[in-house]
C-alpha cells in the first residue's frame, strides 16, 4: 500500500506520520484520533499555489473549508497565503474568530440567511457568491442600509458535470445551485445586479463536481464560461475582473484511484482560460481556484483501537474499531472505499483479510469490507489513510459517541487541533423542564 | 396527508402540535427547531406496555435510546415505566445523568470498550447484552476485579433479517452482531459463560431488522430462538430468565406507509412466545421488547424556514429551507421518504409541485424530491413529518451548521428540552497551538 505524504514506516515497525511515532500519538491523545499531517497540507497548498501563478500569475486559490475547517486550520492556511472559501455563518465565523483575513475570504451557499448575509458584510468578507436572485435582493437592500456595496460572483450552472471517470453535458440544468445559462438566466439576473446600488459585480463561479480524477471537462466548462462572458459583454458591455473556476479534483483514497496531479490540473485550467481569453480579446480576469479534499483529504488518517475480532466460520472476520460511521460517514453515504493497515505491525505483511466494521449499533455501520491486515489483534491501533476531508466536518454523535480529537503533526510535532468531545460535552445543551425533573436524581448523580 | 397524534389546523390555518401553534414556536424559538409531540410518545409507550402486558403479562418494554436519547427524553420514558436500552458510553452516562433507574438499563454494542463496560458496572446497569466471546472475557475479568457477578444476555443471530416489506432467512450469517446460532458458536458461547464465576447468564436477545412493516418473520424468529433454547436446555440443562426479541416496528414516514399497530406486533410476539415456550414445556421467560423508532419517530416535526425558491423552467422548483443533511441525514443515507406541509398556511390546498433542498454545499443535500405545497414563499415555515428518530440523535455541525434546538409539546406548553447550538459552542473544542497563533487576530474579533 502506498503511503501517503510524511508516513513511513520507522525502526520499531510502527507507522510515524510527519516524525510522529503512531503508537506515541495513541498514547498520549487516546483513540479515536485524527491525525493531519500539517507538512502535506502545506505542501498541497504551495503546489496549489505555485503551479497556478506560473501558468496565471493574476490568481488566487482559496480553501474550500467545508472539507475540514478548525480554527488551527484556519492559521495553516493563512500562513500558506491561501484565501478561504465558506459556505456558512458558521465557517465564517471560525475564521473570523481564527484571524483570518476577511478581505480573503469567499461566501458560498445556495440558501444564506439574512443573518449569514449581515455578518458578511459586517465581516467585510471580500467576496459574496451569489446564487439566485432572491439572494441578490436581499443582498442589495443589506449593503444599502449599511450604505455600503457587497463585491459579489454569480454561481453558474455551467451544464457540465465531471464525475470520477466521466462527465455528462447536460442541456438541463437541474442543480439546486447557482443560475442556468442555457436558459438564460444567468444573463438576466447579471443584467439586473448591474443595475442595483448595492452590488458590485466582480464576476462569475461554477463548480463541475467533486472526486475529479479526468480534469478534460475542466477545459469544456472553461470554454462554456466564456461563451457566456461574451454573451454577457454584447448584451451590456459588462467584463468580468474574476473568474472562480471551483475545485474538485480527486484523491487517492484506495489503490485503485488515480487522480490527475495537482500541477496538470491547475496548468489545464490557467492555460483554457489564457486561450479562452485571447480568443475573444477578453482581458484576463484574476483566476480563482477553490479546492478542498485535494488540499486536506490526503494528509488526514484516523487512528482506531482494535477491540472484538469475529470470526464467523467460512463467511468472513469482523473486525470491530472504537469509532465508526459517527466520525466517519462517508461509507455509508457514498460507499466510499477506504484503506490502511495496523499501525503498531507496519512492518508485517497484511495477511489476514477482514472487514473492519464501527462500534454504531447499526449495520450499515461499516469502514471497509475488505482489506488485509497484517496478524490483527484485540489491542491493536488500526489506521484509516485519507481521511482529512469530510470525515470530521461531517462526524456526529450517533449513539452518543463523543468525537475524537484531532492532532498536527509536523516535524516530530504533536499539537492537538481539536479537543475530544467528553460525556459532559453530549450533555450541554440538553434541558430537563421544571415538570420533568426528579428530585432524587441529584443524589443518584455520584460518577 | 395524515396528521399524526396530537396535531390538528388551527382557526388561524396554522399547524398546531400537542396544543402549540407552530408560527408561534418558530417566533419564540427559531428554526431549525426539532418538535417533539411529547403525548404521542406518552401513548406510544403506554400502547407497547399495556398491550403487551395483557397478552404477557412478565413482560418489560425498554426503550431503544439511539432512536432519540436526551435528558428530558430519559425522564419521560422513566415516567412512562419503561426500561432504556442504551448503546455506548455516552448514552449510558445520559440515562444516569437524568436520574434513570439504572437496574432497568440494558447495554448493548458490539464493541463495548473496557471503559464502558467498567462505568456499566460501577453505575450497576440491570443487564449487559454480550455480543461475542471477546466482550464476555473481558466482563468476566472486570466483574471479578470488582467482586460482582454481572448478569448479561447474549446476542444471538438467528438468521433471520426482516425490511419493510419482505425477509429473507438466511443460512449464514453474515452480521457484525452476536452470535451464531447455526453455527455453533451461540451455545458454546453460552456454555462457557455458565462456567464463568464473574458471569451470571440471564437469557438472550435477538434483533431481526428495522422499519419492518410485515410482522411475520417475528413469529419465525421466536421458533428458531426456542429451537436453541431447546437445544441449550438439553445441552447442560439450562434455563433462560428472560428473552429479549428486540425492536424494529416501522413508522409512518410518507403516505404509502403502512406498518403494522404496536397492538398486532406485541399480540404477535407474546402469543408466539407462549405457544414455543408451551410446545416445549419450557417454563415462561421475562419477555422483553425494545421499541425505538416507533415510540419518538412520528412525534418528531422539523420546522424550517423557507429561503430561496428558484424556478428552473420545465424542470423543476427548488424550495431551500434553513438546514438539511446535517440536521436529518436520512434521505442522502437510506434514501428516506419524508412528507409535510406548510405550517402557516396548513388550511391551503397544497397545489405547487416543488422538490425540498437543504443549505449544505452538496448536491446530495435534499429533503424531498416531490411534493406539494401550498403557495410556497420565501419567510414560509415549512414543517416536516417523522423526524423524532434518527434525526437529531445522527446530527452533524457539517459546514459548520449549529444543530437545531428541540422543544417537547404537551398540552399547549412548550418546553426547550435541547438549546440551539451557537457558533460559539462550535468553537468550543478547537484549539490553535502556540506556533500557530497569529498576534494580530486578538484585537480583530470585535464581533
Amino acid at each position: 500500500m502506498k503511503l501517503r505524504g510524511n508516513m513511513r514506516v520507522n525502526t520499531a515497525g510502527h507507522l510515524e506520520i510527519g516524525g510522529c511515532d503512531t503508537v506515541d500519538l495513541v498514547r498520549d491523545f487516546g483513540t479515536p484520533l485524527y491525525v493531519l499531517d500539517e507538512a502535506m497540507v502545506r505542501s498541497q497548498c504551495r503546489s496549489y499555489r505555485e503551479n497556478l501563478a506560473a501558468v496565471y500569475p493574476d490568481s488566487m486559490v482559496i480553501y474550500a473549508g467545508k472539507a475540514l475547517m478548525t480554527m488551527a486550520i484556519c492559521r495553516v492556511i493563512d500562513e500558506e497565503g491561501l484565501g478561504m472559501d465558506v459556505v456558512s455563518g458558521g465557517e465564517l465565523y471560525t475564521a473570523f474568530k481564527a484571524g483570518f483575513p476577511m478581505e480573503k475570504v469567499f461566501f458560498h451557499g445556495n440558501n444564506k440567511s439574512h443573518e449569514e448575509l449581515r455578518m458578511a458584510l459586517e465581516y467585510g468578507v471580500g467576496i459574496i457568491v451569489v446564487d439566485n436572485l432572491y439572494e441578490l435582493e436581499n443582498l442589495n437592500a443589506l449593503a444599502l442600509q449599511k450604505g455600503r456595496k457587497a463585491s459579489v460572483l454569480f454561481r453558474l450552472t455551467p451544464g457540465v458535470e465531471a464525475h470520477t471517470h466521466s462527465y455528462t453535458q447536460t442541456g438541463q440544468q437541474d442543480s439546486k445551485f447557482g443560475l442556468g445559462i442555457q436558459d438564460g438566466v444567468a444573463r438576466q439576473v447579471i443584467s439586473h445586479a448591474l443595475t442595483l446600488p448595492g452590488i458590485e459585480v466582480k464576476g462569475v463561479h461554477c463548480h463541475i463536481g467533486s472526486q475529479i480524477f479526468d480534469i478534460e471537462p475542466y477545459k469544456l466548462a472553461v470554454k462554456i464560461m466564456f461563451d457566456f462572458l461574451e454573451d454577457l459583454r454584447q448584451l451590456n458591455g459588462f467584463e468580468v475582473e474574476i473568474l472562480d473556476m471551483g475545485g474538485g479534483l480527486g484523491i487517492v483514497y484506495h489503490e485503485g484511484d488515480q487522480p490527475a496531479t495537482v500541477e496538470s490540473c491547475v496548468n489545464l485550467i490557467g492555460s483554457a482560460v489564457k486561450e479562452e481569453a485571447q480568443n475573444r480579446n477578453y482581458p484576463l480576469p484574476k483566476l480563482v481556484l477553490e479546492p478542498g479534499r485535494s488540499l486536506v483529504g490526503e494528509a488526514g488518517v484516523t487512528l482506531y483501537n482494535v477491540g472484538s475480532i469475529k470470526e464467523i466460520p467460512g463467511i468472513r472476520s469482523y473486525l470491530a474499531v472504537n469509532g465508526g460511521m459517527a466520525d466517519n460517514p462517508r461509507v455509508a453515504l457514498y460507499q466510499a472505499e477506504y484503506e490502511g493497515m495496523i499501525a503498531n505491525k507496519a512492518n508485517l505483511h497484511p495477511d489476514k483479510l477482514v472487514t473492519v466494521t464501527g462500534k454504531c449499533c447499526e449495520s450499515g455501520d461499516m469502514l471497509i469490507w475488505d482489506i488485509h491486515l497484517a496478524q490483527p489483534q484485540s489491542g491493536d491501533i488500526l489506521a484509516i489513510f485519507s481521511t482529512g476531508a469530510y470525515n470530521y466536518s461531517m462526524a456526529s454523535n450517533y449513539n452518543r459517541l463523543p468525537r475524537p480529537a484531532m492532532v498536527s503533526v509536523i516535524n516530530g510535532q504533536a499539537d492537538l487541533i481539536v479537543a475530544r468531545e467528553t460525556y459532559q460535552d453530549l450533555l450541554s445543551l440538553d434541558r430537563i423542564p421544571g415538570r420533568l425533573q426528579k428530585l432524587s436524581a441529584v443524589s443518584g448523580n455520584r460518577f
